[in-house]
């Protein structure tokens, strides 16, 4: 949320692009593209921020690296600059013309995902600690907790059943 | 904009679904999926609409048109009520236990997306008239007149060439 | 039927393809490719067919024409001799070694599936007559007749949404 | 073989699945999927099963998790009960409304794909104990220790030629 | 070859691309692009042209032209100036920065594939005197009549069986 | 080279495959098909060969292992006899009918591609005389010492972003 609203100081308008979009309930994206875009939607909305400035485009992977930046193009309004903090994103992009800004972190170490989700099959209540209340509902609303179990398991890789 | 205006006026929150989005400068699909999205942001902001309460959804085509409502679910926030005007979309959400409304339709046999391209190819500057003047714009910074004309010229079927 | 139970009196066991099975719901492929199995073993069954001998197998296409035999090979049990009425598939069969026998056709004037397809829709319900009674009570649990009106309306076409 | 009977102890007819259909002559899917299917039926015929109550379907694997359950519905006769051992799977059949049975597992410790492939390409002949007859007869005709010995040379993944 | 032996006494080397590479046994594209190479190869060799200057690279069809010339330029060797009769490729190609030449044409109204394959199919032979002899040659040993012939019978659609 | 050498001292005309085209930019496949294309053929030229007797083929991986062959056939002239390293991929050949040579390799431990990368990223300048002068040339032209470090970095990985 701060790194987003940080962006929101410099720019008009934000496009968030959901990545591995056609991927979820499994251990890297356990959320669908579209509950992904529900979450960062309500907690936008809790942070005070105008949704009307932020669009939220959910994208597939793409295995050709070389041609990515033009896929990407493909599926999102025309952009001046990029914000990323994955340097081989920025290099595709710079080579391609982009101007592209290292994507502020806060706390990066506090916020980690892999850690949350530890926390949540663990059973530790603290994970609430660390994602905006909004989303913490949805989360429970989603029974994650139990979806990130079953996934953990190690049963949900496709190519094992 | 008025369908989606009307609709806004009976829900929350509204997600447009922009369908065939792994499609660009094809005669059915003559804009790629990011600029749909920008003509269609452009026109909303015209029109006074709020756009925090409006989610658009580049959404690829697919083939299993039985598992088709779940593929859509992935992609999308959950919805309470779908709204479309193709009766075929609607039998499948209606079996997956949505609640369909027909979409309404303003002056249908005036603003017909056929019509518009044609006019555009044959130099009839009448086009204008039949899209909002934010959406004329970007279709002449678009360079979209030449397009339409280089792609109707019919080599631009991928699989001739 | 009489063509299977031809076959049948030639052969051990009878592998049958159900192709095309990645689609459904279109105006060619009206039901999942697990509808036809259901359908293609309860005729079977009906007929007194001993269905331990019959092994049906969904199969989806496959555009790489040179190597289809091989993609088929894949997905089948070994096989000796091959039944079709399709001269090119028993081009690719014969280029691949198989020896190829034209599947028996009986009454295929009559037995026509857009014909079928056809007095369905038009409300002829002598439609009733061309299929098995087990497939006719199959076709309207289905809701067949329902299905394929808004199929045909002409709307189904994933291209199109 | 015992699990497949005590199902059928339970079920009128029972469809077996075979997953990962598109692989074969890779480390976890030695054989193809038309392979699979014919040793299926080999040991199922020499157990006394009445093959006309088992309907097998070959599936291949299918990566939007969300949507599975769809998907698999459409290649298979509808069915009423799912009997699984991998509780990833349970999860997205019962969220899809299904009941689901936990598979029968007997001397699963004893009787384990890898450590029979192990075995085979050991040279250590009691592999085929832990076979039906018919099964170890088919690997013979298969010339399967060949093909898993050099499959597990470790040049069979397709990403590295 | 007019054309490019023409091309060739412009340009230091030629990157020839073989389009729609992933078709075969079909109405549009009877061979196969290894076929397809191979006759240009003959028909190259045979009129004087030093091979090693030609590159010829077989490219399968991308859906999506906003970044065809990306996923085209991943396949080839850098290339400075584009040779094609295509206008919706010469218009693509030149958004991508490229320099883009009118491909020159020979005798267009007698050269047509469509009306050499007709001529097969029709059994004239007069045929022969539209391709160069190694080409012919070629054809003859490929059964190009018969494979033709078979084709155009309106079964060698994929989705038709 | 040397392989590609003595190879041309067997046989006419050597179609050199140039596998998992698709992938670019990535760990494994650090340069585009195109890229590998232009370096081997810089490299035949420096070493003398005459590349009118070369033929070099980008081939996308095909995960059906069964079908690998007539699917590699499909893209590549008629061959004769098969060099290959690869105890899998010549298994696979042998299965097809085809006469397989084991690629003669020289001084195998010293020219291997992981080894030439690592020194590239280390600031190694003797890995320099690990390729031809040409070869060097271009790595440096495609400022391949870059490229590689941030794809190293572990963010390359299409399936993280």
């Amino acid at each position: 949320m701060k790194a987003i609203q940080h962006i929101l100081g410099e720019v008009d308008e934000l496009v968030i692009v959901v990545g591995s979009a056609q991927f979820n309930y499994s251990e890297k994206d356990p959320f669908t593209a579209g509950e992904r875009v529900l979450m960062l939607r309500a907690a936008l909305k809790e942070a005070g921020v105008d949704l009307g400035r932020v669009i939220i485009i959910p994208l597939n992977n793409f295995e050709n690296n070389h041609s990515w930046v033009k896929y990407l193009e493909s599926y999102v309004p025309p952009f001046d600059v990029a914000y990323t903090g994955n340097q081989f994103v920025a290099m595709l992009l710079r080579n391609a013309g982009y101007r592209v800004v290292q994507q502020p972190l806060f706390s990066r170490d506090i916020y980690v995902s892999t850690l949350v989700r530890k926390k949540m099959m663990d059973g530790d209540e603290t994970w609430r600690e660390l994602v905006p209340p909004s989303v913490a509902k949805i989360l429970d609303e989603l029974k994650s907790v139990e979806r990130l179990r079953v996934i953990s398991a190690g049963e949900a890789d496709p190519l094992k059943w």
